[in-house]
């Protein structure tokens, strides 16, 4: 515990008197501002280091008129999708300079509103909303004016901020992937028929393959269990596929699972793609997964770094993640 | 949003004057300070919620010396552990009376000094420090005192409060489980030596099994993979076992496809346990798993609540937490 002998925390006349400045100079040298020589500044930011002075954040606060702190709201109680969110906007407001409150809302207005009062109560300088879904949300209720970014799930509204995944756009690199490999009979096995990333990830997939799709796209539950009936429904229909083209790790896990209980073997006779690169899934499947990895820290520091911009009173525009696709054993190989 | 119709927030005059008393009566009211009669505390309540009116947490936080704020720090990036423990710490700290700040150390030791110093300048109430692992770590160090607790990983130091899991517990109810199945050929397949959730998982379980144990426990990885082994070993071993112990969801649900794979039906030839109740692995199995819902959400709870009597100046034990036996197909048929 950095501090001096008498086991009391560091002040700032201690960070003076080891700085050889005044208290004013000391002070205007930690908050950046004044007129000062670069030497003496970085004097001072030494000796605070030394003494391991702490300052008191809530005294810049209030003369600031900024908390330094964001909310964070979610309804993704599980954390699947928040926590890669999350570090990615921790990331983007610089790790501890401005720090994040999180409120889970579990999905219930009553709590969400809640927490949006006490946020706002707070006086944080913005608010991040992400959950587990692409669906668009309404816009949240504060009751006074807050700078405010969607992560994830976007907001109705097309005047606020929203940072989304390009979910057709990833399926379509998958799709692109098993065609260059020279795969000709592909299947598009996907999540809910009401759920829009399920549906954006089958119509990325369609816009590549065109007529290299054998049927319409196949819509199910996002489970392993849907991967292993669609193996079987596509069998029934005499389908001989070479390709499967999933909308999640799940239903690929299904897939790949129940190819091998039937005889065939993957990639050499059917190559499976996934979507989401949950690794608990993805790397367990036999063989473990191509899939695509949706960038949700780069989501997280994209919505981090707008919501900065409209504290700073700028203009961010919507914007939509380009997901990467990883190469595995499903389709090339061991 | 509610306000009045020229737009701006709703202020406590605005609140004094519809409740009919005046601003200092308003005032303890909102606050529950003063002597008032219930009703017209009351009253000022219903005029607050029906203008929507928000107050200011931070002048509230300044009059008391406290900042109904309380840190997190995480070593979790994946967020498995920490958002159900997170979220029974939320419970609690009553949902928004006392809001979580979440710092995401990443197993960096720079970082969680930046963020404790950052945490302690904001004038945290208190700091819950937790991780992924039950093996403990160093107390954290703070340039000032500040309440503590260590949720799921406990402190090295036996001063310190830690709210812990009872691996050893957890195992005995599932070994307790199988025996009472009839089960008389018990194999243990655990994690890692090293790791001591592993060590008392596989220690709990021999204390209830005795001679009913086929060989030593089993150490491997975490891993579906080593499940698949250990199924394996044990065949080379002739084990001839009737049920397998295992120290967590991954473990077993390898073991369920290596045996049916090899032809032996569970639970009818082999009942196998998990440990966790980690859904994505659990009810995906083939079967789905008997396992230990390791009650991370009460853990956080208790962590949440011994934080709170901190604050407040009592003296909260370190205490242990007794996960619960959750019975599916791999013991008891479909």
């Amino acid at each position: 515990m950095p501090q001096d002998r008498s086991g009391r925390p560091a002040r700032i006349t201690d960070v003076a008197a080891l700085a050889g400045v005044s208290i004013g100079t000391a002070s205007k040298a930690l908050n950046d501002t004044g007129q000062l020589r670069d030497e003496t500044r970085a004097r001072v930011k030494d000796a605070a280091e030394k003494l391991g002075f702490v300052g008191d954040a809530r005294a810049r606060a209030l003369s600031s008129g900024r908390t330094y702190t964001v909310g964070m709201v979610t309804t993704d109680s599980f954390g699947r999708f928040t926590m890669p969110v999350l570090l990615g906007a921790e990331d983007a407001l610089s790790a501890g300079e401005v720090m994040v409150l999180l409120a889970d809302t579990r999905d219930d207005h009553v709590r969400e509103a809640h927490y949006l009062r006490s946020l706002v109560a707070r006086g944080v300088d913005g608010i991040i909303v992400t959950g587990r879904s692409a669906d668009a949300r309404p816009p949240i209720d504060v009751p006074v004016p807050v700078p405010v970014v969607y992560a994830l799930t976007p907001s109705t509204s097309a005047s606020d901020v929203s940072v989304t995944l390009d979910d057709a756009g990833g399926a379509a690199d998958a799709a692109a992937h098993v065609l260059a490999l020279g795969r000709r009979r592909v299947a598009v096995v996907s999540g809910p028929a009401d759920a829009r990333s399920a549906v954006s990830r089958a119509a990325g997939a369609r816009s590549v393959l065109g007529d290299r799709m054998v049927g319409e796209p196949m819509h199910g539950e996002w489970s392993e269990r849907w991967g292993r009936q669609a193996v079987d429904l596509l069998d029934r229909a005499q389908a001989d596929v070479d390709a499967v083209v999933c909308g999640n790790d799940q239903i690929a896990r299904g897939v790949c699972d129940r190819l091998r209980e039937t005889g065939r073997s993957v990639p050499g006779d059917v190559a499976v793609t996934g979507y989401d690169d949950w690794d608990v899934v993805a790397l367990a499947s036999r063989p473990p997964l191509t899939t695509v990895d949706m960038r949700l820290d780069e989501l997280g520091r994209i919505a981090g770094r707008s919501l900065l911009e409209l504290v700073a009173g700028g203009r961010p525009a919507s914007v939509s993640v380009t997901p990467s696709l990883v190469v595995r054993e499903s389709t090339v190989g061991a």
